[in-house]
C-alpha cells in the first residue's frame, strides 16, 4: 500500500482540493492549518447564502463538505443540512464527525439526523460514537474516547453496512471500513490525544484525501497520515506545546523514507 | 504547602475532572489544550440541550462549569444561566470569569447577573474587574488588567465576603481569599500577559482544582501552577510565540524539583 | 523610509493602541496574538450593548476598528455596521478585510454594503478581492489569492480612488495606494501564505499602526513589518508549525539591524 499512499499523498498536494469545514469553534483554527499544511485549500462558512456558489467552487476542486458537530445548536445543524443539500445534489463528498454523540441524547439525535436526511460518504468517530449511531448501548464520558473491548471490527462492518457508506473507528487502533473492504491502521501516537483538535483535524484532512482515492482507501491513507505525523511530531517534542506545533510541521514535511518504514495499513478479512 | 500543592495537581491528574466551559471564542483552544495539559477534561458546549446530562458527567467526576464573558451576547449569557442552574441543582461548582466588567456597563451588569442568579464558587478577575463587582470606581482600560495602588487585600476579603465565594485577583501578585482564609502568589512571569488567553487558561484550572482540594486553596493553588508553568516556560523562550507552545509544555510536565524551588504561596493575616 | 517605519513601531508600542476586531472565528485568536506581540491592545466584541463605551476607550487610544467577513451572516454584519456608525461618529479610523469578495456574491455583496454604509480608512485585500470591490470580472478560488497578470498598480490606485481611502492589495508582491500616493513592498516569505490567519493578523496590525502616522505610511508600514517578520521566521523554522510560532517571535522581537537591512518600500509613480 506505500505506492498507493503516495500517490494519494502527491494527488492531494496537487489538485489542492477545496474543502468547506462546518464546524466547531474550538479547533477551528487547527483543522484550518492542518488542511494547509497538507497542501489542501481549506473555506469555513456557515452562512447559506455562500453555499451555493461555494459548492461550485469545491466540485471544481474535486473538494469536499465536512460537518463536525463539536459545538452545536439547531441554527447551525440547519446550516448543515442546507450545506449538505447542495452538496449531495453536486455529488460534492460528505464527511461527517458525530462529535459526542451517545454523551448527550441530543448529539446523538443530531448525528441521526444529519445521516437521515444527507447523504454521506464517511463517517468518523470513536468507538463511543460509532456505537451511538447503530444504537448499541455505550458509556461515553464526555467527548473523549473510551477504549472497551467489543469488537471493534464487528462494529465497523456494521455501522458501515447500516449506513451504506465509509466509516472509521479511531482510536489506538484505528479500523475503516465500507461493508465489504475493511482495513485497520495502527500508525499514531498518545500524544495526539493530548491535543485538542485531532480528531477535527483528522476529519478535514479524510474530506481532502476523498479527490485522491475511493473512499474507503482515501479514509485509509488519511488516517494513516496523521498517524504517521504524530509519530514523527513525537520524535522533535516534549510536550503537548511542541507536539502540535511539530505535528503541523509533520503534516508538511513528511518523507516517503518514514512512510516506508512505518505506514503500518493491514487489510483485514 | 508544598505537598498540599503536588497532592491536588496529582489529584487533578489522577481524577482527570470533566471542566465544561462556556467561554469565549478568542482563547476557547488555549483553554481546551491547557485543561488536557494538566490532566483534565475539557467540554465545550452551548446547547442548552446538552446540559442536563453533561452535567452528570460532570459531576460523576467532580469537574466543574466554567464561564467566561469575554465574547458575550444575550443569548449566550441565557445560556449561562441555564447551565448555571443545573450545575447549582447538581452541586457542581461554577467559576466565573468577569472578562472586562468595569469596561462596559454592558460587562459589568452581565457579571452582576451571573452571581445573583447562580450560586458562583470561584470568582476571578483582575482588580478592575473585582472592583467593578464591588461598586468600586475603576478606570478599566478595555479588557487589559489596570495596576492601581488600591489595597487589593482589602478588595479580595470584601469581594469574597461580599458574595460568599473565593475570589482571586489576579495580577504581578496574586491575591485570593474565601472572607476568613487569604493567601498571596507570587509566581508568575510578565510573559503570560503578553499572549492572549493565560487568564481564560486560569479560570479552566481553577476549574479542573475543585475536584481536589478546598475552593480557596484549589484556586490557590491553581494560580500558583499557572505561574509556576509560566517561570519555567519563559526560561525556554525567546518571545510571545515560542513561550506559549513552551507553557503547555510546562503545564503537562513541571516537576517536583521545580515546584519546591519556587513556589510562592503567603498566607495572609 | 527606514526611519520613519521604526518611529512608527515605536509609537504602537508606546501608545499601545485597543484594537476593536469583529472578525472571524478562525483566526481570531491570531490576530489578538498578534496584535500583542508588536505592543497593541485588541478587543474583541460584538455585543452592540459594548460598542459605545468601547469606542470612547478605542479613541482614547488612538485604536481604531477592524471588520473582516471572514465567517459573516446577516447579523455579524449588523453588528459590524452598528459599531462602524460609531466609530464613524467618534472619527476612530475602520480597516476592512472583505475576505472572499468575489467568491460568492453574498461576500461581494457584504463587503459592499459596508463600504456605502460607513466610511472606511483602509481597504485591505487580494486582487481577487479588490477587483470584486471595484466590479472588475475576477476569478477568486475560495478566499484564496489568485495571481493574475493584470496590472495591481492601477487596480489599487482605481480603488483608492473610488472609495477614497487607502487600498492594499496583498500578494507576493504588495501594492499599497490613497489615490494619490503608492507604495510598493516586496518583502514578506511564501510562508506567510502556507498558515490561515496571516491576512487577518495584517489587516489587525494595519489597524494598530494608524495610530503612529497617515493611512497610507501607517498601512505600508503595517505591510512591511508582517512581510519582514515573516522573513525572520522563515529563517528560524522548518514547517508551517514552527513558522506560525516564529512569527509570533518575530513580530515581539524584530531588531533594527534586521529592518535596515531588509526594508522594501519603493515610491510608486
Amino acid at each position: 500500500m506505500i505506492k498507493e499512499f503516495i500517490n494519494s499523498l502527491s494527488t492531494v498536494k496537487e489538485t489542492s482540493p477545496v474543502v468547506h469545514n462546518i464546524t466547531n469553534y474550538v479547533t477551528v483554527n487547527d483543522v484550518a492549518n492542518s488542511l494547509l499544511a497538507i497542501g489542501a485549500s481549506p473555506i469555513m462558512s456557515h452562512a447559506e447564502k455562500d453555499f451555493p456558489e461555494l459548492m461550485q467552487i469545491i466540485k471544481a476542486t474535486k473538494g469536499s463538505l465536512v460537518l463536525n458537530i463539536g459545538t452545536l445548536d439547531d441554527k447551525r445543524v440547519n446550516q448543515m443540512i442546507c450545506a449538505g443539500k447542495i452538496a449531495n445534489d453536486l455529488e460534492v463528498p460528505i464527511v461527517l464527525d458525530p462529535v459526542g454523540a451517545g454523551a448527550t441524547s441530543y448529539r446523538t439525535e443530531t448525528a441521526l439526523k444529519l445521516l437521515k436526511e444527507l447523504k454521506i460518504s464517511v463517517i468518523k468517530g470513536n468507538e463511543s460514537e460509532i456505537q451511538a449511531l447503530v444504537g448499541e448501548s455505550n458509556q461515553t464520558r464526555g467527548v473523549d474516547a473510551v477504549e472497551t473491548d467489543s469488537n471493534k471490527v464487528d462494529l465497523v462492518i456494521k455501522a458501515a453496512k447500516q449506513y451504506e457508506c465509509v466509516v472509521a473507528i479511531t482510536g489506538k487502533i484505528d479500523y475503516i471500513s465500507d461493508g465489504s473492504l475493511s482495513y485497520k491502521v495502527s500508525s499514531g501516537s498518545k500524544e495526539l490525544s493530548k491535543i485538542t483538535g485531532s480528531g477535527c483535524m483528522l476529519a478535514g484532512i479524510i474530506g481532502a484525501f476523498l479527490c485522491s482515492d475511493k473512499p474507503i482507501l482515501a479514509t485509509t491513507f488519511a488516517i494513516s497520515l496523521l498517524g504517521l505525523a504524530g509519530e514523527l511530531a513525537k520524535e522533535n517534542s516534549k510536550g503537548p506545546g511542541s507536539f502540535r506545533y511539530e505535528l503541523f510541521d509533520s503534516l508538511a514535511n513528511i518523507e516517503r523514507d518514514f512512510i516506508e518504514r512505518r505506514l503500518q495499513i493491514e487489510s483485514l478479512r
